[in-house]
């Protein structure tokens, strides 16, 4: 932590503010994968983290000779199978570590061990994913919560998933993030779920249950970035033009939204997992080298 | 009708489109309305759509008066009531009209009169939104169902949705039109319950329910637009990066998804309801007036 920018504009600030922070120490379950060791190959080589390795010391090894990285800048532990692997990671990072990372093992089973209240790791809140994006056409970093884990979504959910993104915006600097539930529409309506848990939530903020922040919902997307619409609609708003934070109704939406800007906006991206007592990064095999690499700086940066 | 374009790739294309099909003959229900006339104006000055005005004809000259707009090019019948107003111009769109737009009444009122079936407008589908863009980085327009009408979807609603967007596509031009059925994930899982609607709509595409199309789903939207991501997924895809039509999953994740793109991604966009006999123009306070000539151009189109 440290950061002293209110808010990032671009990667290359996360980078910068990650190498100042110098390398925390990553550490990674099932670290036998070929995707995971050459990202995080690059974030080492960047200062951004110290590898810990959990998995199958002979085939570390082996994947780091194929990819040429010097497999002797990772601290390795050799477990005998994916269980061991995880629990180990799982209570390392918990004791001493400053962010987990999954390799190549099955999600379902990883997220089984982070749950795991014995090994340390889990805290209070649900987990919840928060996409971090880069647009070309906003003027600082957007965050887009909960594209990624919960595919049910209650009330309860929905406040953690707010807390939780609040939470990461404090560690990335900015103090008094400022947040939009979305739905299709701007007005409760009676007929749409999501604008009640958001009038519920709007009503909470407004009572300090997510502490400095600004959080205001239902509103629709136009009115979250477009004060020109606001004032169209007669909608008066404090986020218009200048939110921090879009949480979304359904996991569905967040991920669509997220790749749609990625894929079709142009959008730089990247995405982390919190709501646990350390960050945990989790990276898909379609990710590119450049998503990766970000996912890791957020580790740093988040931890 | 009569595109001759496969695929369009921007609204400049379609624009030229529309006025060789020469002016369609556009029913306006509650016709005094500052918004709705000024926008007409500038679809009449183009030749893509002739004026056919409901209201108070008398409101009707003076809001054209103060807009510098030439009252004398309408056929203007002149009603008592919003209700009146609705009606005759649902029963005249029904028989001799192109496609109807909503002028200055509450949504929920104008489609109270759309629905009913004694006016003749009311098909066997049901209503569905359709939001068209041009994107910055797409080579060709892409259409979002259902960002704008049905809050509650169910089995049978998701069908019509897709059978009305590519009918659409089918007026637009494109004879055999490529639609990703989207999910935050590629495969079927049993605890999301898109995906199990959208292994259905596939199997009813495959059985030739929807005509000559090639419907996918659940899809994921990097592997809709990524052939490289479908790669390294290892799924196989007919219509990765040649999209035409993405059915989304809720109302909220069409709306967002065609807003962010609008708002953050530089997409250019406007939107139709179509699933009764003629389609409909409603246009937003908050539309630009760009988007509100391209949507009187898509009714033009679609007519």
């Amino acid at each position: 932590m440290g950061a002293s920018l209110k808010h990032f504009t671009s990667f290359e600030e996360m980078i910068t503010a990650a190498r100042s922070h110098g390398p925390k120490r990553c550490v990674v379950a099932c670290a036998e994968d070929y995707a995971t060791l050459e990202a995080f190959s690059q974030a080492q080589n960047n200062g951004i983290a110290k590898g810990v390795l959990y998995g199958s010391g002979q085939r570390i090894t082996t994947i780091c000779g194929s990819l040429k990285v010097d497999v002797n800048q990772f601290e390795i532990h050799d477990t005998t199978s994916a269980r061991d692997a995880i629990t180990e990671a799982v209570k390392d990072v918990a004791r001493n570590g400053d962010f987990l990372m999954k390799g190549q093992v099955d999600t379902a089973v990883f997220l089984h061990g982070v749950l795991d209240e014995s090994l340390g790791l889990r805290g209070e809140r649900v987990l919840s994913h928060v996409a971090i994006l880069e647009l070309p056409r906003y003027f600082k970093m957007l965050a887009i919560t909960d594209g990624g884990i919960n595919t049910k979504l209650d009330l309860r959910r929905k406040v953690d998933i707010v807390k939780n993104a609040v939470e990461l915006a404090r560690f990335l600097g900015n103090e008094k993030p400022k947040v939009a539930l979305l739905s299709a529409v701007e007005r409760i309506k009676l007929n749409i779920a999501e604008t009640l848990d958001w009038a519920i939530i709007t009503r909470m903020g407004e009572e300090g249950d997510f502490g400095d922040a600004v959080i205001e919902g239902p509103l629709a997307l136009d009115i979250a970035f477009s004060p020109e619409a606001a004032k169209i609609k007669e909608v008066t708003s404090r986020v218009t033009g200048d939110v921090d934070i879009l949480v979304v109704p359904t996991m569905a939406t967040g991920n669509i939204l997220a790749k749609g800007l990625q894929y079709l906006g142009g959008a730089k991206a990247c995405g982390i997992i919190i709501g646990a007592r350390k960050p945990i990064v989790m990276l898909s095999r379609a990710d590119t080298a450049e998503t990766k690499l970000y996912s890791l700086v957020l580790g740093n940066l988040a931890s």
